[in-house]
């Protein structure tokens, strides 16, 4: 095995091409045998082999700052840069994050978990270096499907006119997570099926600048003109860049070839490369978006190993038929048609399904359009994502009022993609915005029934967040009043929604076992809240406890007390376990919780503390 | 008067070019006077005059759905939908707002006060048409500022992909707020000087597609030919945009025909219009900038009529004084380096100045990466522009822990700019980012010890959040601590933060005078929360009022509250008095304290509310 005798990058600057090709092989295999126990993201990462290498060929990477955008293709990277051993426990509480993370490793430059930051990430690290000399490249990889965000372009833009020496390599697999959309998908799809183009410029560029660099420079009108009206230049021309490209991207020695040529310009370059999503493994180069991210599966033919139903799917199902009833009703994901279960909606109603690629804020902006015409837009999208869409909530939604429905997925903890995936937040920025009503399904039944009521029956902007993953042992359907009591009590009230309810109704019996009788009051809405059945509990209980996986600041719990206390229901004793003002880092959901005492043990232990403390 | 005789767009129909031309300058002379009286944003209105007059006479903005960008260039468009007697108390509480409103008339199809959401907004519509049989134009007018925003090429791109029929008029005055920056801004630079390549197009165009259609379908693959070989295509054009221009944005029938043309196309179309900002009126030609956004000024010779000190004054002048002692300070602004107050640190430290254009999520990832290599990046920012970096603060800032520090000017009650520019949010977003220190001054000199405090001696992401506008009867600094008691009382306890600090003292005053003894303890930090002075005040009265120019969700008093009770430091009695669940209209800034009670008067009527109630 070479893998074996890699300990740092510098260790593949001896290998043959022949060794470097049988390196692939064998990084191909162990991605493939250790995702397919542990989970993650797979295609994209089977995609950047020979990227990686090759980079790691020409840049020293604990000298020289890598960017990925996204992060989810940074498997190889960690492979070579003394990291095997930490597949062992990827992406559990406490092993190896799925994600760059500089905490892990020097090589690791900065953080990447959300897309089309990457250009402007290394335009600052470029600036730096300028501001204070340092004397280090910059360079950052960014798929083609991040390229459609909206700060990707912003950053081009910048980059492009600051004369900064970076180098952009745009790893372009024609396709996002799922297929690429938009007009920068097919701007893309016009570079890379014109060869003879490229051959034109590039035998031009070494004629020119290579060969005869004295003319190069004389002829510079001669050039303006020929890049004018003899060249096709394209958008990264267009902004300042030198353009190199498409180069094969499985190529070592081409790649190598280009990024040198890149690093030597001073100037800000993009090199395109193309590549191939999954390559190596039959299974994912067949079906790319099923492998972007996954669970554990048998890596014989790439079959997950359990299917069980989830909330994603729930969603899908019931929006489907919502769609059936009523044909203002309209789906948006950007760039998730899978991952957000809309496949089936998109089968069905292909009219009137929009995916908008990585753009959440496009895709906000676009339902606050749809909506002020008439129609039910539905936007499907991870809560970690409508972080980017929080402006265009208060701006293009919440000022007019109008009824846009987002579906807020994977809400709450989310494990094993780890810090920059939590969706910790919405539960907070969702309620500082005006007239949105927020609904926290805790079941299947309950997702349906509270999806119907925020597309058919809620007026203004509606939200409805629920879990990544399956329902637990709560299945019921509690969904008809804001608030629920599920169990009556008399020495302390706990309060939860969405998933949580789970170990707090299992708390509740641990605590009965012991003697403690504890009441638990469900929300259904957590925005505008509606106290009156928590008023109810607490005024016999005397006591509180409020669980909840997100963060502390504007959580749930927060606005309960100051409610309480505001309106002098103020309990004699009182308690929020959220998880707090920090970041969870990756793990599995039931792992996270246990740690940071959302299980039903750590609520039990709470409810006791506050009964006895 | 020609003014007076426009009852509705539909009487401009009528005019002759003759008329239409005199009319132009009855208009400018209606908004220069005006906007002398009550402020405004006078520059991009005097420059979109003849653009919005050709507008109105091809659509009929009833039906047809018109969108302005950014919305601030939307008085002429008032002033002929029947508005003309509302500029008597223009962007006075109760008045007709600066910016496009809906609420207002039906010729208003949406909000805009945010850059860059304006394709968004109409593809939505468009699509929303499409689907549900509609019989309506929708055009969008973006400035070429907001087209460097992130959002308008997420939009561009999906819209020119999609072949909605639609119309995008590019209003190009080569600036945006402050001066065009960055490879967009070079691009257009670019079409507009080449008209010769523009002509051979139109000709081009005109022969092929309009003299003998026959031959210019037959002929696609030869017009494929020569668009990629001989035709130079711009960004539009490779998104999918049929793309005319540039005209001239002066010349009426000009524009009127451009306009007919991209409306019978039946496909996204963009109408590249170059115009004059500032134009006809010579102060606003000569500074453009200085009369983007203004205060009442003298029509005479357009010298303002008050120049009072103001925050972001103080703000620009420390932030240099800082620069001067520490080579790693840098200053950011997203195109508003005059309002900001940074034009003297641009001056002095050009180097270390990054005008990035209208790009707050690239702005603040761009800090990010400044900060991962070691400088200390400043990015001056709008409360209200601040939400569109949420998810970036968070991501690229929060997550490693990384000193950037934000500016944030115009928090809190903003006046009367009106309801998409109100600062209200960010009390609340900015408390859910980890690790984040948030400083609230009250006065210019507490500024100036905080953003000290924030740049040279806090770790991790900081912000400093200060009002528009100048300072009240507070001056002094108490910044040394995170609160401070300014007066002690025995009745009540008083906690308010930054400018609010100003009616709250007022209201102890008022208080005494009729016997109540009110505390007043002012918080320095209101993120992280220390609460030891409040809990000390709290003690010895029971009772507490927090009073804060913010929404509720999420709010200091929110927060203080449920802290309080869960320590068990419960007062009898709290009220919370703050800006509620909406959002604030537009109006002086006094006028809507009082209308929210958050003045002198309204907060000691709360006091004694609580006191007695």
């Amino acid at each position: 095995m070479i893998l074996e005798t890699i300990q740092t990058p510098a260790d593949l600057r001896s290998l043959s091409a022949a060794e470097l090709q049988l390196l692939c092989g064998e990084i191909r295999a162990f991605l493939v045998e250790n995702v397919a126990r542990s989970g993650g993201h797979l295609a994209s990462n089977l995609g950047a082999v020979e990227l990686t290498v090759a980079i790691h060929r020409v840049y020293d990477t604990s000298r020289d700052r890598l960017l990925f955008d996204v992060g989810h293709q940074c498997y190889t990277h960690k492979l070579l840069t003394g990291r095997r051993d930490g597949f062992r426990d990827f992406r559990e509480l406490g092993g190896m994050a799925g994600f760059p993370k500089p905490a892990e490793s020097a090589h690791d430059a900065f953080v990447a978990g959300h897309a089309s930051d990457s250009i402007s990430v290394a335009l600052g690290m470029a600036r730096a270096r300028t501001a204070l000399g340092g004397d280090y490249d910059v360079l950052a990889v960014i798929g083609d499907g991040a390229l459609n965000g909206g700060m990707a372009l912003e950053g081009l833009s910048d980059a492009g006119r600051s004369g900064e020496p970076l180098v952009i390599v745009l790893n372009d697999n024609g396709m996002s997570i799922d297929r690429g959309v938009g007009g920068i998908a097919k701007m893309l799809d016009n570079m890379r099926t014109k060869p003879e183009y490229i051959n034109f410029k590039r035998w031009y560029r070494s004629v020119f600048s290579e060969r005869i660099p004295f003319l190069y420079r004389a002829t510079h009108r001669l050039k303006h003109w020929i890049k004018e009206r003899v060249l096709q230049e394209n958008i990264f021309d267009d902004l300042g860049f030198e353009y190199l490209g498409p180069i094969d991207g499985h190529d070592i020695a081409k790649v190598e070839k280009a990024l040198r040529w890149a690093r030597e310009q001073g100037r800000p370059c993009l090199v395109h490369v193309i590549t191939q999503k999954g390559r190596g493994y039959v299974p994912a180069e067949q079906h790319p978006e099923r492998f972007h991210g996954v669970g554990a599966f048998d890596p014989a033919d790439g079959t997950p190993l359990k299917t069980g139903a989830d909330f994603s799917a729930v969603f899908g199902q019931t929006l489907t038929e919502l769609g059936a009833e009523d044909r203002r009703v309209t789906a948006i994901t950007a760039g998730m048609a899978e991952g957000t279960g809309l496949l089936r909606f998109q089968k069905e109603f292909p009219d009137r399904f929009f995916d908008v690629g990585i753009a959440e804020e496009h895709a906000a902006a676009m339902a606050g359009g749809m909506a002020a015409q008439g129609l039910i837009p539905v936007f499907a999208v991870y809560s970690t994502f409508l972080q980017r869409s929080y402006d265009m909530l208060l701006h293009d939604i919440s000022l007019l009022g109008l009824h846009a429905v987002f579906a807020v997925d994977r809400a709450g903890i989310v494990g094993k993609d780890g810090q920059t995936h939590q969706g910790t937040f919405d539960a907070a920025f969702l309620a500082t915005v005006p007239g949105m009503t927020v609904y926290a399904p805790s079941s299947f039944a309950e997702l349906g029934s509270m999806l119907r009521r925020a597309v058919l029956e809620t007026t203004g902007p509606a939200a409805v967040r629920y879990p990544r993953g399956g329902e637990g042992a709560y299945t019921a359907d509690n969904a008809e009043a804001p608030a629920v009591t599920l169990r009556e009590g008399s020495d302390l009230t706990l309060v939860s929604y969405g998933w949580e309810i789970n170990p707090v109704l299992e708390a509740a019996e641990l605590l009965a076992a012991e003697g403690v009788s504890a009441a638990v009051v469900k929300l259904n809405r957590i925005a505008p809240l509606n106290i009156s059945e928590v008023i109810a509990s607490v005024r016999k209980t005397g006591r509180i406890l409020v669980a909840e996986d997100v963060c502390r600041a504007g959580s749930v719990g927060e606005r309960l007390l100051a409610a309480l206390t505001e309106q002098g229901e103020t309990p004699k004793a009182a308690r929020l376990r959220n998880a707090g003002d920090g970041v969870l880092p990756n793990g599995a959901p039931e792992d996270l919780r246990r740690a940071i005492g959302l299980d039903a043990a750590g609520i039990a232990r709470a409810a006791k503390e506050l009964l006895h403390g």
